[in-house]
């Protein structure tokens, strides 16, 4: 027997509807590529989304259609994230950190029809256009006094496709499981894969993100956006921003210290959200400059995902800023909130020193994801935060397969996906990342965290960068070598930190030899290409092996 | 083109699920009926919860089928509510403080095949059951030791059920739209009509209730339901419960303000929810006893509905429980949650006394609900907190249908719940209701609230309790006739209470008439009979009409 409650669908048209319903006063400051601070509202992001949503049509733009963008965050990527979803095309949003060839392949893959993008990247658009096939027009996000010029015959411009048309645009009645946008990984081995979110994980997702014990974005919150809108949805924050109505303020390409900290101010910025870099840049202003921030900020919370937060980021933020620091964990195929790390009443209580191991895991999965760890064999290990195991999650917001893989199977039995990382679970839900799963060192059945012992050797005073690579050993199967950068101007020896390391870490995971380099690869976002170490240090053999 | 998400349905066994793996130990209280607390936990819930089902499967409950409940609050209550729509039956929550001849009706009308019911409820069941046909078993909610003798044969025994099952039991994968639960309407005219939620509606529903900008169920938060489990899903709290972590307190019959207080300071209770009546004893208890409800309690917010909230009470509970009051609106037709009366910064930097008439509206639609107001015609009335209209509401958690009546419409043709309520709508999206519509006075084309009038009227200090009704006029239509009780041992003159009104509301709405009575008409849910005071004043005239 079926229920009697009306049918609503969950659209991302829905969210912006609301918006301009239940509060189109609700401001959106960006800071614009072309310099000046712009103050928009939910009401005119509506009325301008719909508008782009006709100049799209106009353009030929089809349901299901890619329309892509290589754009900083602001009001007119804003507008694309509603107008491109809203009509039934399919929002791709470009991270234009990726290398020129990743960019060709991921717009050629996509088979993106329309490309977007700030006045900033025309020479990279340029570079890659003769490339692009599928794009039949290129659109620059800016007003007719700012069109550069340019090589690309029948550039467009922005403003003007929005001038020429009419706000009167009726959002279409989707089924819930249409593609609302599509996002590219950025792995560090093999190509980038395209997750293709629907509008039904998109609002879900959104829902879930506007709940106390998710990210908890609500009315009462300005919230400032680091992260990008290229990233994985900004974590859904300009959905869930259009769900509840908070300010939102979109700080453009400038995310040095200084800028990023005058709109905390200027804005009265409540909440901000992103990756661990650019807060270390934050805080390196702030201290420099001898700035007051707990007096001059109204910040509360400070969401950090993307990499592991350092305990001196929870502590300077805490002390300094006045602000907590919620550590978040998530990817590309999860939309990307898996969990959060909320504290418990028990743990507010603890003195921070004391609750810091607790704030630096990446925290409990949020109502809508299921997460197991299994060992190797795919069976099931205990949430008693000991155990370490392959990571595993399930949930309405969690791909099921790749855009145009859809036939090679990235679930297993039960429906999981692998996230490739290596964690362990506490009584209380609390996940901690250990390692990912193609780093962790098999060393005679046990598991040594790649990640663990990096972090001991980044403790020495002399130590700048150092990595762990498990080496094949014919005993052992594999043991790690640390691979360390030393400090500019220093020397260090291979003793000196094995005996370093001696106490600190258990004593079968102390490395077998230790390397000194004076660099070490890294992907385009940042982080260790541990693959690529791995590649360098192909032929390396243990002195004793 | 369809996105590529896993699909996962919303099902109320995956908020239990949820529990039982990301928070198993958080806890649910119960004042019991037979008198001790008892302590349980969600795991516990879930555990028992299968045990039910597999009893309930053994008596022959089929998918579909509706099981019975006539029960106050309590940790057994919770269980029937996840076994009973887990397992695909739906579970009917009767309120037992209807009049004997409503709940034959109610029980007949949903042809309801198990009972299941408390202890204190054996002599109504009683009397009943000859003519409850369609209950194949009667369940009473106790354990062995306090299973009571009784006329009807094959009595059953909650905890034996469970006892003789084992708690191996794997919910169904239904269709998210199946039915969950059924909740008659106590309407003051015609028969009652059954809501029939679904899974969908009820997991949507209470993920809104999670977020901030609604009722902002946490896993911090401990929550007194007073609102009753048979009261329209206790507004969401068993699910949002499940779904959050939140310790539930359940208080079973005792809401007398002893009672109430005492579950308050003993739990901690953060979050309290229920109709004003109660608040009211509870205020009068602290009051009359000199307690220090901010000293003594943690309670930070009392959520009320049901009835609109007097200025007094936000005042009491804010000066002498430091709690807020969070007013909300809703309706069985709404599952309830509709609006809900969160503050935004501008409010809070305000005195209390310059903040009540923003505290007191009926609050903010939450996202999933869209409001209209309407004239008579269904045109639309503007949002500027002045035009008062007919108060609709769509959304995925209101009705589209009654129960058994599925092919009466009770939609417009945008698809909107006519509440029956006249409201306005301010610019920051704040409902407030005037008047029911039946109620209000439709004079010369304007309309006068009733409610208004008597708020009005019972502000003077020899009025007990007052009523305004319409009486048919031959020049204006209708015109307002005033109906007082008098405090006892007081005397009142017509003259007195229309000088007490004059300046205190329009000339235009001051009452044609103020008649004395002895006692006025109430619903068995204790509010004012409207429709039985017009009869009885049918042949009522103007004196000079």
């Amino acid at each position: 027997m079926l229920g009697l409650m009306q049918e609503h669908k969950l659209l991302v048209s829905s969210l912006i509807e609301h918006a301009a319903s239940c509060h189109p006063g609700a401001e959106i400051v960006s800071r614009t590529v072309e310099g000046p601070i712009h103050r928009s509202t939910y009401g005119q992001v509506r009325r301008r989304a719909q508008r782009l949503a006709n100049a799209l049509e106009a353009l030929g733009v089809q349901r299901g259609e890619r329309v892509a963008t290589l754009a900083w965050n602001g009001y007119r990527h804003m507008e694309l994230y509603f107008a491109v979803s809203g009509m039934g095309a399919v929002l791709h949003t470009v991270n234009p950190r990726l290398f020129p060839e990743q960019l060709e392949y991921i717009i050629g893959h996509a088979e993106d029809a329309v490309l977007c993008f700030d006045l900033g990247f025309l020479p990279l658009v340029e570079s890659l256009a003769p490339r692009l096939s599928s794009v039949r027009a290129f659109v620059v996000m800016t007003d007719r006094a700012h069109m550069p010029a340019s090589s690309l015959p029948d550039l467009l411009c922005y403003e003007d496709l929005l001038a020429a048309q009419s706000d009167d645009y009726a959002w279409p009645d989707l089924d819930e499981g249409t593609a609302a946008s599509l996002c590219y990984t950025s792995g560090t081995t093999g190509m980038p894969k395209g997750v293709l979110y629907s509008h039904r994980s998109t609002v879900l997702h959104a829902l879930g993100a506007c709940t106390v014990d998710n990210l908890a974005l609500s009315r009462d919150e300005t919230a400032l956006l680091v992260v990008p809108m290229f990233h994985v949805n900004a974590w859904s924050m300009p959905y869930a921003g259009a769900m509840s109505g908070a300010k939102l303020v979109l700080p453009g390409p400038a995310l040095d210290g200084a800028s990023v900290y005058q709109l905390l101010r200027d804005e009265g910025v409540t909440l901000a959200l992103g990756v661990p870099t650019v807060w270390m840049m934050l805080l390196q202003h702030a201290a420099s400059n001898g700035l007051a921030p707990s007096v001059e900020l109204a910040l509360r919370r400070v969401v950090i995902g993307g990499a592991a937060v350092p305990h001196t980021m929870i502590e300077s933020f805490e002390r300094d800023f006045g602000a907590s620091v919620v550590h978040a964990w998530g990817m590309t195929e999860t939309s990307p909130v898996g969990t959060v790390c909320n504290l418990l009443a028990k743990h507010r209580a603890l003195p921070l020193e004391q609750r810091l191991p607790a704030q630096a895991k990446q925290g409990r999965a949020v109502f809508g994801v299921s997460l197991k760890l299994t060992d190797d064999t795919g069976r099931r290990l205990p949430h008693d935060g000991e155990a370490a195991g392959h990571l595993k999650i399930r949930g309405p917001w969690v791909a099921r397969a790749y855009y145009r893989e859809e036939d090679a199977p990235i679930l297993d039995e039960e429906g999981y996906f692998d996230t490739g990382d290596v964690a362990t679970i506490d009584a209380d839900g609390y996940m901690q990342i250990t390692d990912r799963s193609k780093d962790v060192i098999k060393s005679g059945g046990e598991w040594i965290s790649s990640i663990a012992l990096e972090n001991v050797a980044m403790g020495h005073p002399l130590v700048a960068e150092a990595a762990v690579i498990g080496i094949a050993h014919p005993k052992w199967q594999e043991r790690p070598l640390l691979v360390v950068i030393t400090k500019p101007g220093q020397v260090l020896e291979r003793e000196t930190v094995l005996r370093y390391l001696d106490g600190r870490v258990a004593k079968w995971w102390l490395p077998d030899d230790v390397v000194f380099v004076a660099q070490l690869p890294h992907t385009a976002t940042g982080k260790l290409h541990k693959a690529r170490l791995r590649e360098q240090f192909r032929d390396y053999r243990f002195p004793d092996g």
